[in-house]
């Protein structure tokens, strides 16, 4: 094993920390980074490790067996991820608008997503020549007035034959399916163009305008089945001023948005969201 | 006459920038700062500018007299300040929250607020020592459920025998009633503590809370007769985490809250905000 | 003509913006935008004028013929740009990062940059394929030791050829030669990846983690033949704290990087940027 | 017992963790609040506990004395804080610019800093009425060209019969003396106007505005004997344009100053600001 993570969220009690910290150091693990977060509200206690395994006396197959009752007693989510397994892996759903797509696409090239893309899924044909020049495999699915049943019957067949374990919608413009919201629960990240709450749905640069506001924002959240609804991952602003036209408003919002989604996205592949109701913590 | 000020509105037409510069010019005045705004939408003009005053060869009422001619011919809205004559008048309205009345009265002090003070009102007691340490009167104002009429009534008398042209409420935590605002309208300065028009109404930090957003903000707005609905005159934010309880929250909004209502306050004093409709130019 | 755009330095007096503005309304033209500065140190005045020039009676030749002796009564260097006539050219100039290359034809693809990209030089062959997928020229011009003459006399052929009128360091890890620096002196703009003057030089995003600083910036700035001490067009920074390593901040420094130089090549394109000595009047 | 707080600074080992989160848990506190961080650099570990040590079986002193030997074992310093024993004790030194003492005397008062001031010092007499007003003490400690020594003498026997022991120069504009620096060493705290190292030295934001940049900062540091140069805790920025005299960058960066001077202190007096050679680890 060489660099493994361990993420726990579960009721919160006394003595969490010791008996995982020492779990961790008698099976030779060394934490490299921790973070925890205790929920007042919710009582719910949640923690992040990122261990240095390579001397660790185990592999991961017993150290999953062998925490399974600490796991039990402290009625844990967990999830021990080890860097030698398989890498997660992406499907991108977009419409016509390119800038997150692009970015994605950069910063997956560069290195900074940790992650296979195993394609992307459009209703539109605009973006194709771009990512097969990256040699991603694209995915042309018109979704008209009435095929829209089939057309996610579609999706969600691509999305499981190519294995993948989260959805990012890059600007895509459709409103996902309940069963498919429920299905992929906290796996599907949405970029809205709006400082949420403010100006949910449709045209929301033209709100904003239309209200006078001083800034203009974008959000990343997890979908739910409640249209701009689901857990805030992450958000972010940008100043405007009464010289700003909504075209204007529309253009500088790009830069937010492209910004704001791929935090939200990196922070996901990293594990270092995670849900509590209706909230997240971030260990950013 | 030393600086002045002249600050026009107008159904938007060709040439005047040339009218009202040549004006300016021919009287022996300097621009020294010029801002203008042309509004696609509402299709008006908003113009102001900052005029060395001193080499001009007539008075400010000269000046008036024989501008009436111009300002009548582009149907203006207009305004010549000058630096000579009498400074603005503020009177300021609080509760129990003192953050934003301590950061005004400092600013006053430090000379960033070009006006005088004349009085501070409150429906409660707990500032009358700070305020009268800075040689300033208090007016304690009870606004009981009963009393409401009553108690405005007497503010608003409070308020015209000081003179005062424009009203700043610094967390002042009542409505203010729709006749005051439509006397005072455009001159009574409100700071919302949300970046509305996301949280409108009561306790918008626990209502931020509740949603998870990962920024707070405040609002600097005019006050309307709707509520928290005004022309707003700058905002700003303060990133957040899950870490964050609802009381901090509160803690680090009061620092948002002072520094934007300090703004706003300032550009007002200075003619620098122009309303358009429901939205604000602000030549800041 | 159509919209057009009226530059003006020179000593500041009485009388210009009336003079200015009343000849552009004699000729039938609207001002959409107005900027203007004077420098209180330098003396001198910065004028920038949008015109809607759809209804005026004259032709550019004819306006910048008669505009002469106004220019020459008031010592103005001036610039008429006329929206039909030919776009600005640029050539960029990249080593091995890709980042700000790719974020600047993302937004020329995308139309925020008003210009025609005549063509891409590079040391390296890095990028050659991403360039050519746009339907670019692409130049290898290697710069070893010896060569440097030899190489920097063909960048120059180069970009005189293609008529391109100003050079984007994209991250061109070059120093430009003096003689280069001064032929297209207010023309070349580079990105550096500090807040100047902190950092100048060479690695400063490990001198900034050596430093401990708690915030991390990029400058763009028109090149001089003083290394990173142009005039400063943009600046912006980004939070980092004690967990990054001098390896993150090479990573968070690439989003300001390419946000700062693409403001700074759209606002030097739109005429926006005024050289004012060794600083810049932006009128952003 | 109440809430407490461990803060551990040692060589990284394997096990640390675990040793002190059993130890805690044996004695039945909780941990409210961790954070750690591993340098890979200087291979130190930090570590900061909020420890609710209500059900804990030991009182303070027990807890000390048994920790001892884990300390010892690990090499580490550390401090054991009960929320019970004396709070932290701050002298405040000013010279003539008052708004950091006005925002830390208004954020004490709100009760946003956790700490005794024991008095404030200065070399002029200004602030004396409010200071006063506070119900604080003052000393007026002139320092002179000649009589510098003395004074510092005079200024070291008040901290000292104060029990200060945190020094918070609040735009205190003498140099202190290097014995002073390294008897307080890691807790005297001083507010630079400028964002380091940028524009070490005097009139910080004159050279600011002569070299033209586009964002003015201030930095939140440890005293060193070095000037200007000690680990950085805090900075903080705001956009500034051409349109700023180095006057008003002087008034804007008031702002800055003493919201990152606050915040500063308010992480020391927590115990969330750890030194790591000239760099600090800051558990914000």
């Amino acid at each position: 094993m060489s660099f493994c993570r361990l993420v726990v969220t579960c009721p919160d009690r006394l003595g969490i920390v010791a008996r995982v910290s020492s779990f961790i150091a008698d099976k030779g693990g060394s934490i490299t980074e921790a973070n925890q977060h205790s929920d007042l509200e919710s009582g719910r206690f949640f923690m992040r490790y990122e261990v240095d395994a390579r001397a660790m006396t185990v592999d991961s197959a017993t150290f999953r067996r062998d925490f399974e009752p600490i796991a039990d007693a402290f009625e844990m989510q967990w999830r021990w991820r080890d860097g030698e397994e398989r890498r997660r892996r992406l499907m991108i759903l977009v419409s016509k608008e390119s800038h997150c797509l692009v970015d994605l696409l950069y910063r997956w090239t560069a290195g900074e997503l940790e992650c296979d893309i195993v394609g992307v899924i459009s209703n539109h044909e605009e973006m194709r020549s771009l990512v097969e020049w990256h040699g991603l495999d694209w995915h042309h699915v018109p979704v008209g007035g009435e095929n829209r049943d089939e057309a996610f019957a579609a999706i969600e067949r691509l999305v499981e034959e190519s294995g993948a374990d989260t959805l990012v919608l890059a600007r895509y413009m459709q409103i996902i399916p309940p069963a498919l919201c429920r299905r992929y629960s906290g796996r599907i990240i949405n970029i809205h163009h709006s400082f949420l709450p403010s100006f949910a749905g449709a045209r929301p640069y033209h709100q904003a305008h239309e209200r006078g506001v001083k800034l203009i924002g974008a959000t990343c959240h997890y979908v739910t089945e409640d249209l701009d609804a689901g857990p805030i991952i992450e958000q972010d602003i940008q100043r405007v001023t009464h010289c700003h036209t909504a075209g204007d408003l529309v253009r500088l919002g790009r830069d937010i948005e492209k910004a704001v989604l791929a935090r939200g996205v990196r922070w996901h592949l990293q594990d270092r969201v995670l849900i509590d109701g209706n909230r997240t913590v971030v260990f950013a």
